[in-house]
Formats: structure tokens, C-alpha cells, sequence
């Protein structure tokens, strides 16, 4: 892969932002280039919140307007907004507790907030839970280096709980992967326990 | 002003991508459209950091390179680096505490860093008093929206501490002003009161 671009989308105060920091870091630890982009209008007052980043191999001279090989959206407004903005073969992946409508059927439905609640215990964290679901549709990252920018972005007391939620993300996101494979007949099926 | 760039450069670790975060904020808040854009290498993790933040009263189609109103250079590496990014009548502040050479003479220099150490008695809010100076530059910013966006920002210990930073910035900006438009006698003295 030479340049990659995926987007968190949402509303403001579901921690997008933070997210696409973490992620942007860990990818510099993996050695890529990488530029992030946030916009913010008078509407995201309102709640809409979203930030691109990109990733290469190669130096990033410019930001280009994404053509989204990932997008994660956590509100309705997000998924209606951004799902034009994918390309032909990119993935969106919505957070099913707020999502209700999809405009694609092969859309990635897991319910974080539902997950942070229930399973983590603390709402806030499904903005890493989300980043953990889109790391494992990312081939070749190394889970390694998000844990390290986790590490580095929270106090002391809010390392764990966030791990764990990123690490939750992380299974539901693989699980997810293999029901597509299978769904979508990509692989044989020897290669999906790979 | 229709459209407004500017960039917070320095090191890693020097709070910069969250000093750029609470302006965008705080620039929503008074009404504008606001892209943030931070570009990340694997040269990063030797240190180097920078935020570019665009305003404008119209929708912001694409975040076009930068050519800088405004640059805050908290490093040596950041000033050798970006000066050349500013615009013909653009003003680069920098860090006085850290920064021993310019290329231009008029540069504004405060000591952000030990100012930071000494009047705040914390080192590392030496961001967020170069944001305040930065702020004392855009003449028609209201501070009440940055310190909004502080207080929304910080968890509650650290609000007081960092709108103290802030006030300190913008007053050691407003006076570094007054002097350069007193040394540049653009103004009338009448109005340098203003």
C-alpha cells in the first residue's frame, strides 16, 4: 500500500479527534508518513465532528480530499454525510447502537457504544473501541504500536481501560472481517484462519 | 480578514497539536470555519511538530498549503524550518527561552518557556501562553472564546492554571505589539492606546 486514507466521523465529544491522534502516532511508529486533517464549522456546534488522516510510505507533500479506503462513522449524520466520499472498494464501519439506516449493504455494523457501556463499563471509550474494530481491517498494522500511542496519550489511570477497549475493538473488527470473507466468498476458506 | 493561516511549530511533547485544537475551537465558537491540519513523519520522532490552523468567514472547501499569517516557533529547528512558509507581512513569534537565531530581525521574541517555568510555575503550559500571545496578534479575536475553549479542554485542576497562561500570553503579546508598531510607526500614537 503506498497511501491509505481513512476517516472517524461523528459527533463532537465522542473523542474523534483523539482517536485519529492515536492512530496518526502509532502509524509514525510504524514508520509511515502521516497528515491529519480536522474540520470544524459553525454546524459543529450542532455535533458533527470528523478527521482524516492519511498514511505512506512516501513523504505526504499535500492533503489531498480523501478518497476513503476506511470510514468509521458513529451517528446516522455521519454515515449519511461521508459515504459518497469512500472508494469503490472501501469499508465503512458504523456503530450499530446509533446507527439505524445504511445506504450499503455490505456496511460493518458493530455496536461500540453499546460495547463500551457493557463491556468496558465507561461510554467514553467507544471512539478506541471503533479504532481497535478499524486497525483489524488494516492488513499489515501492527497492533503493537497503537497500544504504544495509547499509553502515551492517556494519564496514567485511563491506560488499562483504554488498552482493553482497544483490544476489544480489535476482535469484534476481525470477527467482522472473517464473516465479510466468508459473506463475499473472497478467499478460499484455508486462508481465513491466516 | 477573509481567510487566515497560521501554525504552531515546535517539538513533540510541547502541546502544540492541543494548543491548535482549543484555537480551532475557540475560532468556531466566534463564528468560523476552521481546518486543522497536522503532518506527522517518521523525522517526528526526533522531535519535530507542527499544527496549521485555517479560519475563515467562508466555508473552508480544501486546506490549501499555508501561506502563514501568523507562525509561533517554539524551537530553533522549527524557525530554520518554516519561516520561509510565512507570507510577505506575516509575523513569526517565537520562543525566546529556546530559540537563538533569527532570520528575519523583526521576529517577535518572548520567552514562552521560561515564562511558563517562572510565572506559572508549570513548563509545560509554555504552549498555551504562546497561544495567548498569538491570539494578542489577530486583532479582532475575542479572548473569551479561547478561554471557553481552555475550560472545555483541561479537566477542572488544570483550567485556572492554563487561562492564567493564556492571560499571560496575551498580555506579553499585546505589549510586544505595541513596541513593534511604536518601532515600525505604522500607527499614529493615538491609536496605539486603541
Amino acid at each position: 500500500m503506498s497511501e491509505t486514507a481513512i476517516r472517524f466521523s461523528g459527533s463532537g465529544g465522542q473523542g474523534l479527534i483523539t482517536a485519529g491522534i492515536i492512530f496518526s502516532e502509532a502509524a509514525v511508529l510504524a514508520g509511515y508518513h502521516v497528515s491529519q486533517t480536522q474540520n470544524y464549522g459553525p454546524e459543529a456546534r450542532g455535533g458533527a465532528s470528523r478527521t482524516d488522516v492519511i498514511f505512506s510510505d512516501d513523504e505526504i507533500s499535500f492533503p489531498k480530499p480523501a478518497s476513503l479506503g476506511l470510514l468509521i462513522a458513529l451517528t446516522q449524520e455521519s454515515v449519511d454525510k461521508y459515504y459518497r466520499d469512500m472508494k469503490d472498494d472501501g469499508i465503512m464501519i458504523v456503530d450499530g447502537t446509533l446507527v439505524g439506516s445504511l445506504p450499503c449493504s455490505d456496511a460493518i455494523v458493530i455496536p461500540f457504544t453499546r460495547l463500551a457501556r457493557e463491556k468496558i463499563g465507561n461510554a467514553l471509550t467507544a471512539n478506541i473501541i471503533s479504532l481497535g474494530a478499524m486497525v483489524a481491517f488494516l492488513d499489515e498494522f501492527k497492533t503493537e504500536y497503537v497500544e504504544k500511542s495509547i499509553a502515551k496519550r492517556f494519564s496514567k489511570s485511563f491506560v488499562d481501560t483504554n488498552i482493553k477497549a482497544f483490544q476489544l475493538g480489535y476482535k469484534e473488527g476481525k470477527e467482522a472481517l472473517k464473516q465479510r470473507k466468508q459473506s463475499m466468498n473472497i478467499c478460499p476458506a484455508e486462508e481465513l484462519e491466516g
